[in-house]
């Protein structure tokens, strides 16, 4: 997938027709569509706001360094969780929407295993 | 409970079964699917947390009354916060494995409005 | 502050024995003021503020019973946790104005202590 | 009190009184005690985990770059927004031993000016 051109979509990689075909290997864990990434289709826009989060750090760094007043320090790290915070639920209602949703379609047991393994994200992401 | 409870509406709605070809296999747990709220399977053990919670918020009311000190105050009030976190992270872990599996398995459409819904939930729970 | 020396510590400022000065305006409840609970003032709003979320976490408990949707119950439960979050806000702010300033003010020792205190509280907070 | 404490440690690296003596190894931004910000001392532990910090999110980029599977991304966030929280919880502690005791210790004004803006920042925090 990575090796694809930038155009790359959902579809292209993995015909998603092999979800129809009867002959094709069941896929409970049996990886093709439902192993999209969520997120495949925004990458562009994610990466570009983990270049920014990047920079922020390093602003921080800076602030530090140059003995920067501790509260405006905090206020600016506030500031980074948030944009954090904003890539993780983009990231998770991607992965719903997608590996989640796919996983769903294919079994009840793929979908149960898939939200289990969501719901411990979610947990990791509140508890964060 | 479908049967007597006043506030019920939902099953009254749609008959879960019509949404099902009747000679399907059964649903892994026997319920019919789609309808039934995820914690209803949980829903005495979610009561008896609640209550206790509940418990909780009235010792803190007492606390306060009767001038504890501050910190032991914050301490409780953590204590709480972190058992209402963990009732909705079960209520979503148990929304995600019934609502939102069974929406994504009746269509796509449905499926991707109930991530959309759980998605707005889930930004409310880590933002709260 | 800023009509004090820059150099200006701790026993310029307040007199520390005006505490003991028995011709001193009284403190409200009596008792020595380093010793008041941030809170005290404020106690019948705090209080007033605490029956309301027992009431709400009453509110989630009827709602799970009688089968609410489960979005709407997380909604709800994120309000409460909200709520809970200001009333500890409220609490650390008042505990940070009168304890921890007036052990600074007693001692560098005192002040370090309800710093290191208050501290772990705010971890608790922010990890809850 | 700060020449004989044997708790004191501020006061021991930075003579307070080697701030105004135009000989003395100048304080790094050469402004009176109480307006240190109190992560001076640990400068040099922050600013390398501010780095460390950096490159997690350099490696958030690159998993994204690289299709990684997004529970692994998240999971990785989730660690970086802890981490970010543990340097905004030891900079708070800082602040509050060092900035708020001294304000505390000019006056009860410059204390709770300063506790009213630790308490803002402190609320940022949580929310974020």
């Amino acid at each position: 997938m990575t090796e694809s051109s930038p155009g790359t979509t959902l579809d292209d990689a993995i015909p998603t027709d092999s979800l129809d075909d009867p002959t094709a290997a069941p896929a409970p864990t049996g990886v093709p569509p439902s192993q999209h990434h969520g997120y495949v289709q925004d990458k562009d826009a994610y990466l570009k706001r983990l270049r920014r989060i990047e920079g922020q750090v390093r602003g921080i760094h800076r602030m530090v360094d140059e003995d920067t007043y501790c509260i405006d320090v905090l206020t600016q790290i506030s500031a980074i969780t948030k944009a954090l915070q904003a890539v993780s639920l983009g990231l998770l209602e991607d992965h719903l929407g997608h590996c989640v949703v796919h996983a769903a379609q294919e079994s009840d047991e793929a979908g149960a295993a898939k939200v289990r393994e969501a719901s411990a994200a979610i947990a990791r992401l509140v508890r964060s």
